[in-house]
């Protein structure tokens, strides 16, 4: 057993781990999520979930503003900034401090949303998304994310039979599928997100979350 | 006389131009507008007047956002981001479309704003702004910019008088040296940018900007 010589030593070890759960409409991140946190409770691991846009007074306000429908056209670079603006607002306000006492927190979607929606179904390209992000996050990031992978189609049945879809989710199909390609080719790039088939049966996707979470942050790489 | 030979020419000579009016608190932005609007109207030219942050129903929900005070701590980035968002709707849905109708548009902040209230008053640098400027406005930018400067502590008592100060407007008054130092230096550096002392009597500022004015966009050089 090594021993703990400096504040920074100590402080990494407190740290908890940020862990994103990513996809479309309709991929089951709720019950991905919950799954996750029962699994982390029962090894006695203090969580926080949190959702974006939104997670603080301000990010409500803006989740609000950004999924109502406008008269005026909200323009693509309009959508971004204000889903940052959320972010900015979550990260220091609710993720950092938790992360900093230790708690482990489950994110129902983080950055790689603005890449894959904003990124890719806007068409704003990635280079401008990575740019901003380092603008206003600096180095921060997730130490996992869980991307549910799924046909934007049933995906959007899905999120149909849950009620009235709103300003996003009233997209075409062909922003949708834009957005699942740009998913999948930024998790080709990056070995920190891990993509699991959300179409298999829920307890088959449930099982591969768990997996992935085990072999990342308790294996032996963890 | 030169004939117009190409739609871009022609749309050029059609462009309106595009006017702001910067400067701290109480330095005069209001009566300065109302004074270039009626110098202009004299000459038959159609204007517009737009005011930052605000200016169409998102922008306006912004302003509202971005001037209250929060229980949560609103972060520098935070900030920026929303201003940032709001400038956009009111560029792209407003005054875009107003110049390519030939008005001019006499603007109470622009992008000067940021770079001196978020770069210089809550330090955050101007490359940071110009990278962020530029990533969402592209080369988008004022035919001519009027900056009133005055001392902070004459413009926030001018404010005072007027009623209760916004959470911006509630800052110390070292924030608002740090914004006017960052105003005076880049309008060294830009030679778009006309500064005019506002301490001094309103028929000389008035009389100063519209020389501005002239001389800018209708002298010779214009």
């Amino acid at each position: 057993m090594q021993s703990i010589n400096t504040n920074e030593e100590r402080s990494k070890i407190m740290q908890g781990k940020f862990i994103v759960v990513e996809g479309l409409e309709g991929a089951g991140k709720s019950s991905a999520m919950a799954s996750l946190v029962s699994h982390l409770q029962a090894k006695s691991i203090a969580t926080l979930t949190v959702r974006e846009p939104g997670g603080t007074p301000l990010a409500e306000a803006l989740r609000d503003l950004v999924k109502q429908n406008w008269e005026e056209q909200l323009s693509a670079e309009t959508e971004l900034l204000l889903m940052y603006a959320s972010r900015v607002q979550l990260v220091k306000n609710v993720i950092q401090p938790a992360l900093a006492e230790g708690k482990w927190v489950i994110a129902d979607r983080h950055d790689l949303s603005s890449r894959a929606y904003q990124g890719g179904g806007r068409e704003l390209g990635d280079a401008k998304l990575q740019s901003l992000k380092q603008l206003v996050l600096g180095d921060f990031q997730p130490d996992l994310t869980l991307l549910l992978d799924l046909d934007p189609e049933v995906g959007l049945q899905r999120a149909r039979e849950r009620g009235e879809l709103d300003r996003i989710e009233q997209e075409t199909v062909a922003f949708f599928q834009r957005t699942r390609a740009r998913y999948l080719e930024i998790a080709e790039q990056e070995r920190s997100i891990h993509v699991i088939d959300a179409e298999q049966p829920m307890a088959t996707v449930h099982q591969a979350l768990i997996g992935a979470l085990e072999f990342e942050l308790f294996g032996e790489r963890g």
